[in-house]
């Protein structure tokens, strides 16, 4: 199972636990970025796994480099030049606080990259899967041709594409957002989105959650040919929240189970999704079993630090399955 | 906006994290007290916040002293002299087991200065608003001197008072208390207070909730001629709580929603709750918005670590409101 | 009251917070094992408290000891040789991922220690009380004379005993544990356990849970002539967990309140429900206030990192009568 | 006596102790510039420093406002807004490794201000003093039009203005440099420098120690008006290095004692030097004790963790007049 | 070998590394005292060492009583009681920057105890030693009569009596220390003291340093009948320092070699001495031999964190003889 | 540059800074060991590093892949299985306090493995180097089978074989070595020892450091085969140390300069020596700037914390050229 992902890594610096930055005297070091953590969880599962991407030369770069690594990721596309990392700043929220993320990413040398630079045909040989995210293409017109490059090399290898929309107001306007995704979802496979972005994008505003996937999944496929359409839906509960997916093939729709979600990190539990989904119809799982797979890994990243899913497959499916330790696994 | 505090500013060591004092090998270095705290939201939320105090001489006091000034409170009448800074030990809590406070601050610089000391007309020149809590008169007679003479200067100024009765029974016995509080809600227009102290200090039992702030506000308007009155009320819920506030004018009373407190920290919540009161009312905000905007304030500020309500008022007045950010603002 | 235990204690290594083994940059150094917990708890409230054990010369066996020491144990009974001291990896769970311990305990100083090696007699001399658990006769044949021999010199001195199953499925076959459990009951006077034990090892499976102490305390006092017999029950109940725990002396049985758990530990919470027994029966205390004293100790211990029971009687006591302090206790 | 310093304030981001970079898992959060470290000395020695600067909106920019408040310097002439702080990465050297520096500064919210945006007139209103470095116009031309345009402000308001060259190799050509020093020492009553700035931009190359900074001030006294002349030599002594300084105003020519380097940071020795010679020139010290007092506090800051010179100038002066405590100062 | 010393045990908070207090977020957690520190070395080394002091109820003082426990030291004769625990900041000085202490110990426990509340009988049942320092006798007249009831149940029960004469300028005249030195001296058997101290409380000024402890030695035996006096050296070397020892007594007298002083703490080391003298001195080792391994314990102290000569015997003794291992022994 | 490197990679636990172990309340996470040292230092640089060995199933032999993995070391000849991985505790020295090495790693999962598991043909297909050190064969008789496997394997494949004597007396006699070492130094291209070493196992003892490696380099030729010989050297130079090396072929011999150690680390100076010398040798490089790369590698890692020599291969060629920065590279 050769999977490539493309996209920015980047520094991230958050405080120690619950501290607020205006409070911190140090950061806890981490690296991620969308693509990047889809990466690692795959290979974590035992995928072979590609990140490609630029970085620049020095410690810095090769620290996020040597991050992707450490987990198993194969880095050997990743390019070296440009000015700088790209990075953000976390707060983690507590209680009724939120997260809060502050990007420091302009001029980072992923989005001053050019197509060019890139070997995709080599990148994509004998790649079975290629997953992408709508931040990809927010880092400007330049990224976006990347993106179309990879999207192209990828279909030429034969290779899956997952695109998992993931709109960030703070990068792009939703006009801009709006021609890329027409254009990317083009090459699409599989598509990751939600009942928000299928609103603001296409106008698409199914009346019952259960019905909703089914429906945006017959949209895009039409529309765009996409073969499958994933949604996560995040719900209230009193003073917590919930996590569940769909997925859909445009005939059949399934539904996972809600997750109350608990834990100490709130970030990159969409990439877990992404991640999980992928691994699952890689492999040939049914539909039903992957989104249940999907959503217990979005839930379950939330019990672990930092932008990776450093969580086995078989904690996942354990989740998945209701199994219970009385709080310690001996 | 120019409001002044007066008051005690301790050192406060806490081990981290959760751990109890027995097992701890450092302490968190943090500054705080009841009027510092108040002076501290103020300044962040873009009022010129004095604080009056003593602290001795060295390194002590001057960090005592930056950890005010990093945060915009102006400094420059605070003393130099005296032996020591007063300190406190806490233990924070985990599930339920409560934190706990052990006071060590006999002796300081503060406790131990005399009226004769403080340049109060300089202190309130200009001044809006004077701040109080009834941990200062606790400290000593010398110090309720300081309090009554500060409270005397602010009215020349033509300041409003605000007094928070803070009642801390380590500190002195109720008959001591009450001689200082009647002496002090005699020059008082904003008096913060809660169903127990009004039942020990002044005999009042109201039957209801939702009137037991009218009817001590329209006590202690005829007993000592105060304008305003707040309650704040705390609840336990499940294996939660809950707070909320109340504020009458002796003819409308208004009521907050409850909050569900949660979070990192269980100390400073009722210095937010007064910080958000004055500067409600010192805004000219209506009775209604104030105790809502006090009330959020005292909820929140569970979520952020140390004494000080480190979060901006947008924070605050979003909560209030209710809004959601599924974990996470980008 | 004297109170001697016996067993092996280990170094255990835990990353930080919520941190996975596989992020951790660093790892808490703590110390414990089932019978040290509860000499510490003991020692805490006030007993004179002995742990017997082998660990070897060097800094890394004199460094359990002092853990021990530093909470009031008696450790003069603990021997110096053997090759290394046994340890534990915790990653501590959060959310809804658990807790996961790793032994690495084989070859240690007192796994591989002989009978001989202890002076019994002098240990016992005075003694009250011994405790033992089910993990000691798990590490070999040659612990299991070790622990026979305790029990036996442990009569001679007129102690009662107390032995606590605590079945660990990683140490030994269920097979191999059952035979030396038979014979370690044959001392026992007070055998603390729980329905999966009592089901697994002796086929009792009582319809409801108010009458399975009972009946399991009838059937191990005919069988074995165990005095009492203690169940822990835990309990889930939505996203959390609870326990609670009973008392029987075959005639009369108690149950406890059940607690909510939370906190910040998952380890040591059976330790801490042994102690509370042991304290409370050993003190004389009846039977329906020794098992509530235990369960609130059981479930308080869950607020305290670490091997260790570090609160006070007076703590328990308070949280068993269910005083709050809505959050900090000045 | 007020003190004004223009110029960029940076976050640093150091891993703790002597970790290298790829090592790192977390980084000290410090905040530091040439001009912004020289205001926090002056305000630790009783001036009322004024730093002026600007960074972004929210809580970035914010700490680095609130790091120089912390230490008493005026911040109202820090402006809001632009993309980002400047950053660099410091990887604290150890035995022969030397320390390594790291910047990405490039878009910050400083080196994108217009010289219009400042308003000079006020922030030179009574100032005594001006202080510049080499590092700023180095940020770009609008930077040096900022530069001028505070050189004028200055003079008109009657300030005094030191202008340490500071030349840094990654951030500008000498010959960029060389036409933005020719600009700026017209205006320059001290100038800071070394034999190798000496060297390279006006071509002086004084044969010996003693005579090279009275050679150089006469040159540049000459040359632009400028009154005085500072020198700092550093000198490798086996593995160890020692700093002294000197000072000239072209007539006489006083030299430092050689003060042995040694202890846990090496960043702001030069500053440290600055603020050392500004404060007793600005005080009407002699030149003597002037260059003394500098060079002591040029070698001491290196006993100080972080940018700034966090020496009492008691503990400066009684470093310069050579006494010893044996280690501790009780 | 039975010894008992008696004294105030303080709670120690120092910043990390060698950050200044200014800067500090924590401080780390340690507790010493001239005469607790010197238990701890000899419990370290197989003594039966017990502190006698007084400490408040409560987690503070049970953490100072928990300290000595950890390392052996029997406290049962610590009282309970009183107001505070004292405590003292220190400053870790880096290259040149001196170590700073900072005490806070009025109004502790033990300076407010009374000789009354002491069982000196029982406390030296049995002792072979009592140890005694100059600070003990600083703390207060009540503290005078402790430190002269102790010295008088000491000799009753046969016990030698070694008193450092340890005078701090900080803590009172140097006439009240005279007064009480006189006093206490007439009780001494062996006496640590050093050059300055013999000058300034008994005029003794001996030209040479060869000379000088034989000199003092027959002075102190003469006028107070001190059977050995002991003296320590320090002396500034370049950038670094060595120390140095001699034991005379009065007829023979011993100097040790001179030891370069090199580590990371500088507190504790003439602590260190005096225990390295009684260890040797008590268990019959030759003068010349004593000295060696005092002067040793004291140099090498430096290289250990905290108040406490955690360093074994062995490595002492090793140290003496100049072995050495390039850094590492494995 | 294809480097093959085999043996144990072990679970590095040392207290923080200087921590003693008896005072650690954590410990610092690496992992290490001889063989995997020095395949980290050439993936480093740019070498196609390899290390094969064998480590447990689970999170603990995981992190020490994932250690290797992150610099960028090929592990995919570990295999896993066995009961536990080894480690090692590393009390850091400080000043004259030696740093100390406790091993528990009997039972390893490579100590036990059996040269039957490894695919050593696969392993060594197209290699250039292959290096060993003798801590590997000291870990029993099967590990001994193993290093002769793999000797032979390399000698199929044509690679050169560098071995490092790297006796250890905690691990195995004298005799026992030198019956191993006779054997492997048959398959030896390149030999590491030492001047006590060469006395030890073969009774040379060369008169002058300039001649001993070319006497020993004869030697080895002569009796082994071995085709270079190089020599580490540690000189004790006041309170400091020294090292260099030297190289022989057996006719021309290079002696590096002597470079002074100074720095905060002192575990893996040897491995960084071998490192350089296979790094200069098999990419080539004449012998006398091979061992003087090698020593000013041994040199510089003493900067570096870790066993991990993680130095550019620039930063090492300045300094072994003597180039300074005066403490910072900007």
């Amino acid at each position: 199972m050769k999977i490539v992902t493309l996209g920015e890594i980047m520094l991230r610096l958050s405080p120690a636990g619950a501290e607020r930055i205006v409070q911190a005297d140090s950061f806890c070091v981490q690296y991620g970025g969308a693509e990047a953590n889809v990466a690692v969880a795959l290979a974590g599962w035992g995928a072979e796994a590609f990140f490609a991407s630029k970085v620049p030369y020095g410690e810095i770069g090769q620290s996020a480099v040597n991050a992707l690594k450490r987990y198993g990721v194969d880095t050997k596309f990743v390019l070296r030049g440009g000015e700088r990392l790209g990075l953000y700043y976390l707060e983690q929220g507590a209680g009724q606080r939120p997260s809060k993320v502050i990007y420091d990413r302009k001029g980072s040398a992923f989005a001053c990259s050019a197509a060019e630079e890139y070997d995709f045909d080599a990148l994509f040989a004998g790649a079975d899967w290629f997953h992408l995210t709508g931040i990809t293409p927010a880092l400007g017109e330049n990224v976006q041709k990347i993106a179309e490059s990879a999207c192209r090399a990828a279909k030429r290898a034969g290779a899956k594409i997952s695109f998992d929309l993931n709109y960030r107001s703070s990068l792009w306007s939703k006009e801009e957002a709006k021609r890329a995704f027409d254009v990317l979802l083009g090459y699409t496979d599989v598509c990751i989105t939600n009942e928000s972005q299928m609103r603001d994008f296409y106008g698409i505003m199914p009346a019952a959650r259960e019905e909703g996937c089914g429906y945006a999944a017959r949209f895009l496929k039409e529309k765009f040919g996409v073969g499958y359409t994933a949604f996560t839906y995040r719900k209230t509960v009193g003073t917590g929240e919930t996590v569940c997916g769909a997925l859909s093939d445009g005939t059949a729709s399934y539904m996972s189970d809600e997750f109350a979600v608990a834990g100490v990190e709130r970030i990159g539990s969409g990439d877990a999704f992404a991640a999980g989904l992928i691994y699952s119809l890689c492999g040939g799982e049914p539909l039903r079993a992957a989104v249940r797979f999907a959503a217990a890994a979005s839930c379950l990243k939330n019990t672990v630090r930092g932008d990776f899913c450093l969580l086995d497959k078989e904690e996942i499916a354990e989740f998945a399955q209701g199994k219970k330790y009385f709080g310690v696994k001996r």
